[in-house]
Parts: structure tokens; sequence; C-alpha cells
């Protein structure tokens, strides 16, 4: 075979969301942009806060070149990783060192670094709580393991611990979380992460294993009407962060993020190692040493997350009125609304019929859905209820 | 298995390299800085162009956050990969467009995803011209492929094709040269691609099996006295290539760089597809967004390359005087030094003791050399003579 087939097939196949997204750009040509509410993609649309143009530009000023662009470490550069301790330690109380972390090119780069390292056996499974970032799929299988799906809580979008606990057995290296979840907005409350800590030390004990928390957490910092979003290390020890700044610091396309690896982990500098020759073996150098030296700089800043509150609050109370049955959101920028009638696929049509560009939630491992990105204009979504009043008007 | 072993292994064993570089720095402490002569590391010392800066600093006053830090498709940002096909087409008559480039975190990621996009079989092998970058083995065996190493033509560091031909076979899937060279500095000349293309010609006709060259060109534009580095597309149809911006532009922090899919190539749409594959599930969402558009305006610009001249020709004609067998490099930024006596550890480490950090070669597959990189202070070569002339009445 000239080329990997299953390479080719993950190339060649454009996803859902971004057939949706290019559809409404084209369709825009057609009956003006003014006239499609584009729902799909969950593209920052808040602007980085002006710190980290202005530190880019003192950067160029004062450093020399071959410092500010020259390789850093593999793990990353010391004072970067310095100032994500210090600001973690301060923000949640942890005891965090900066040879904990693992600069990395984002969270997709995180994630597939933490499945390599860790997948030790094609029977390796890492367990996920849907709905999910159906990304976490090509990932783990990329690693040569496999995806266990946990069916989705639909009525509070926390966890079903009864089958979570079925599923969980000697093949179980880890489990993925995600809160603030992409794609149902939800925050896993202190509650659920002390049951799961709780059920993970159980199991791990039953079975004579280790088993990891993941904590996909490029949302952490967008989380609204002062929810707390539970540090998960200070609950369950074998707990690994991934993090990214595309979404806190809106630089989604300067791919940069860490992974944590804190000490409690169970044999933590040979998971950190393992980490670093995962990165390496895949082709991470290091992440890009500019933005490493502007997240030192910028840590802790974010872009006005109350951009966000603000679409949030619209959207979710528009559709309400309308009587459109939603989760109300309290983090990320996505809502899930329930379909009207029984198949998805039907409703996601209708609503492209009226230019209203929504995502079915199949794909995230969560039938009966769509996800409704609000990082969008505030003025498209009070434009598009005439929109969704048309559809849920349809199915009456 | 906690974790996995070979990355652990590789993330726990630093690198020969590394450990020169480090033990230099620490040596500095005892001796003095301007008495340890490391020549251990391929870092660019030239300094960026002024442009790479300037750009940097205009994009940030004139493009909104959103477009300039935003996602990039992730092929990459169509008017870079456009200025890149312009650029080459100008210099080298080609007739590349914008959709042959996919744009990459830097060489490490390019060939990393080119040997997932590729690998089909565990038996698939990649075969290498010594001596070669040794992560050339990690990469390949990352993607579960085979590394197949030809020896060196000691004499002019062309190929040896006698033993080229031997070992191609019915699982090769690919070449991968890498002119000018790191570690030797040659240059492969006009005749060395012909003969190379019209061996491979034979080769897939006779096994009826499409075999690719990787033309790996991060040095491509560090070339001396005017020599020609023949542009592979143009020899071979099934070429891809891989660059990286880390030399031509001093910005080897900042991973930058592309691949190459000429239409030419054998099914080229769908090995382009396949490596767009693989890209993603390894987890490159898009290459940095800010440096994609920083490419677009500096494209064909280098750093002050005459700095590693003078460099070459200082060192190569004060160890010529002195009395040792080099190669003379025409291209990159090493020089191959032929050891004295027949043992390159002990050579390694009486030169070590005289405080000169130098690299032994069986690392790239071609013992009985070392490796001075010269990507270093002009004034610490000329320091380092002293040193050089005790190594060589060591030997007498």
């Amino acid at each position: 075979m000239l080329f990997n087939e299953k390479m080719y097939e993950l190339g060649s196949k454009r996803s859902v969301i971004r057939e949706l997204f290019e559809y409404g750009k084209e369709q825009a040509k057609t009956v003006g942009a003014e006239n499609v509410y584009d729902f799909s993609i969950g593209n920052p649309t808040v602007e980085a806060p002006s710190i980290v143009n202005e530190t880019i530009r003192e950067l160029t000023m004062t450093k020399s070149s071959i410092e500010l662009h020259g390789y850093t470490s593999a793990q990353g550069d010391e004072e970067t990783r310095q100032a994500i301790a210090d600001y973690l330690n301060k923000t949640y109380q942890t005891n965090f060192k900066s040879d904990n972390f693992y600069m990395t090119v984002g969270a997709a780069a995180s994630l597939s670094i933490c499945f390599n390292a860790l997948t030790a056996s094609e029977n390796d499974e890492f367990i996920v709580i849907a709905p999910f970032f159906p990304e976490y799929k090509v990932f783990v299988e990329g690693a040569g393991a496999k995806l266990v799906v946990v069916s989705a809580d639909e009525e509070h979008f926390q966890i079903k611990f009864d089958e979570l606990e079925k599923k969980i057995n000697k093949n179980t290296k880890g489990i993925i979380i995600n809160s603030p979840n992409n794609p149902s907005g939800t925050v896993y409350t202190e509650e659920t992460i002390k049951r799961l800590a709780e059920l993970l030390k159980i199991k791990s004990d039953e079975l004579g294993t280790d088993i990891f928390i993941l904590s996909d957490e490029p949302y952490r910092e967008i989380a609204y009407d002062g929810i707390e979003v539970p540090y998960v290390t200070k609950y369950y020890n074998n707990t690994i962060v991934c993090y990214s700044y595309s979404k806190s610091l809106s630089l989604p396309g300067e791919r940069i993020g860490y992974i944590l690896v804190p000490d409690e982990v169970v044999e933590s500098k040979k998971v950190y190692a393992a980490i670093c020759g995962a990165g390496r073996s895949l082709g991470f150098v290091c992440a890009p040493s500019m933005f490493q030296k502007v997240i030192a700089k910028c840590v802790g800043n974010t872009g006005d997350i109350n951009i966000y509150k603000k679409n949030r609050d619209l959207l979710y109370q528009g559709l309400m009125e309308l009587g459109y049955k939603c989760h109300k959101p309290q983090g990320a920028f996505y809502l899930f609304v329930k379909i009207l009638g029984d198949d998805e696929e039907e409703f996601c049509r209708r609503a492209k019929d009226l230019n209203l560009l929504v995502v079915g939630a199949t794909g995230f491992g969560c039938p009966g859905w769509v996800r409704v990105s609000y990082c969008v204009d505030e003025d498209m979504i009070s434009r598009s209820f005439t929109a969704f009043k048309k559809l849920i008007e349809s199915y009456k």
C-alpha cells in the first residue's frame, strides 16, 4: 500500500462541524452573511487581552533574536514553567514546581502525547464520559489504545457512576474528563469529582492497577456566575492535567499549552520521562519559544469572558422562551439543546434549511441533542431567534 | 505496565550531544567560559533577519487579534502557502501551487508526519544514507517502520550506490536524503541526485512499487562558494520535501516549516490527504498562526550566512594547518573531522579533557569521525586552536 489507509481516511473525511462551517460561508454568498446563523464552530471570538500583543512587541525590542526565537529545552522554558506553577499555586493552593510541567503545542498535542506516553499494550483502554470532544477517539486510537464511552447523564450532564463502575476493568488506563465541557457546557461539581476520586481509588485497589485521571481543561477559566471549577489534582493523586491557552488567552492558532504531572502521580518522574519521550517520538521538539515567553508574562490573564456570558444569557433565555429544552451551560461557550421529534438528522436539516447551523450531538456520543456554539456575534444571536421560532413551529 | 517503556527510554536517555552541552555549561563555571570550546550543538548563532521582528510588530499593530492568533486551516494559511509556492517557483523554476504545501511545526514534525502518513505495514523500510541525523530512527520507528542504513562514502560523502542498490527491496518505502547534510556538511551534487533518481526509477519498475524520496532540507539556503543545491523534485517525480525555517531564518524555537507534495508524486492528492490525517492523529492542529503570517512576508530572506562561511573557513583552514584530516563542508554549519588513532571514544575523551567538546560520529552512523559544529562565536574558534594543537600532539 502506497500510504497508510487510516491516515488517509482521517485526512480526507472532513468533520461534520467543518462541513457545516464551509456550507455557512458558501450560503452567505447566496443569501447574505447577515441571514446565516452559524453556531457550528468553537473558535474564540473574544480578542486576546492587550497584554499579549504588548508583550510580543516588548520581547522583540528587548530580547536578542537568538534568545527569543531559539530552542528551549524540550520541557519548556524554566521561567515559563515556574510562572505557571506560581500562578496555579496561588490560585488553587497547590504546591507545584516548574519540573511538574511540560510545555506543549496546545491541547491536542498534550492529549496525544499523554496517550502515547501511557499506552503500553493494545488492550489498554481510556474511558470517556459522553458527551465528549470527538478527537479524543482519534488521539487514543492513534496511540494504539481503545476508547470506551460512558453514556451521557442527560439530566444533569454529570457522570453516570453505575455505568462507569461497570466499564472499569484491569485494562483501564485512565478516565478522560473535560470540565467545563465541550459540548455540553457543564462544570463537574465538587461532589462529582469527589465521587469519581473515591470510585477510582476503590477500583485501583480492587484491580491492583493505577488508574489515571486525564483532566482536559482548556475551558477552565471560562466559567460563569462565580461557579467554582474544582482543581482535580487536589482530589485524586493520580491526575494528569492537559491545558491549553487557546481559549483563556484567545490564542487558538498559536498552539501553546502544557501537561502537568504532579509529584503525587504514581512514579511521577517516570511518567514525566515517558511524556518527554512521546513528545520526542511524535516530532514535537519544543513549544513555540516566543509564546512560551509570552505565557510567562501573561499567565493569569484572560480575554473578556463576560462577552461569552452575555451571549450565553441571551441565547439560553431566548431559546427557553421559545420553548426549547436546554441544558444551562455553566462554562465553555456551548449550549446543549434537545432536538424536537426523534430524528436528529432531520432536526439539523430543518435547521439548516432556515440557515441555522447547529451540530448534531451523535458525534459527541450523545444522540438527540445539538450543540449551539455561542462564541459568535451577539447580534447574530438576536437575529437568529426568528429562525429558531420557525424551527420549533415546524414541529407543532 | 504503568507507561510505555519505549517512550520512557526515549525521554530518560539524554542524547550524547545534550550531555556534552550540559557538561560544557558546568565546566564553564569551573575553568571560565572563555576556556571551554563547545562545538557540540547545532543551534543557529546568526540573528534572525530584522524583517522578522519588524513583521511581528507590524502584524500585532495591524491585524485583529482574532485573525492574527486564530486557527488557520489544518493545511495552513492560504496566503502563506501561496507565498512559498511563488518563491520556490521563481527561484527554482518549479510549478508548485499553494495546495501542494502543508504547514508544520518544524522539520521534526514534517518528518514524523510523513513517516506516519506513508507507513502502511510493519515491514515498511526507509533507507537513510550515513552519516545521518539520529532522530530519523526515532521518527521512523515511532511510525512503526524500520530504518535501514547505507554506510558512509568516507571519501566524498556522496552516496555508495552499490550498497544502496542492494538494500532496496519490495519493502522499501522511501529514501531519506539530507543535503546540505547534518553532520558532514556535504551537498549532494547534481550527478548524485541524477544517479539516485535513475536508480529509484529502475528499482520502482523492477519491483513494481513506488519509492519516495524524502528530502529533508532545513539547510538548503546555507551553502557556500556559490555551490548549487539541486532542487530534488526536478529530478525525481516521487519526491516529498520536508522543510523548516529554523536555520534559514534562525527561528529554531518557533517551530515553523512545511511538507511539499508536488502534483508529480504518485497519487499526490491521496498522499497529501494521508499527511493531513497523520498531522491530525498526532495532535498537530495547525502550524503557529502568527509565524505563518511572518513567513508569508519573510520568505526568501535569511540570516547573515556569511558569518557561518567565515567560521567554516577559519576552522577548516586552522585544522588542516594543524594536520587534521577534514571533509570540507559545502553547506550547513558542521565540519566532519577524522579521528586520530582508532578509538573514537578515546579521541573524544582526550578532546574533552582539553575542554574541546566535539561529537563522536558513531551516533550519526559513521564511526571514526567527529562532528564539529561551527555555529559558534568566531573568537571561540580562534581560541580553540591551542587545544586542537595539544590534541593532535598527544597522538604523536
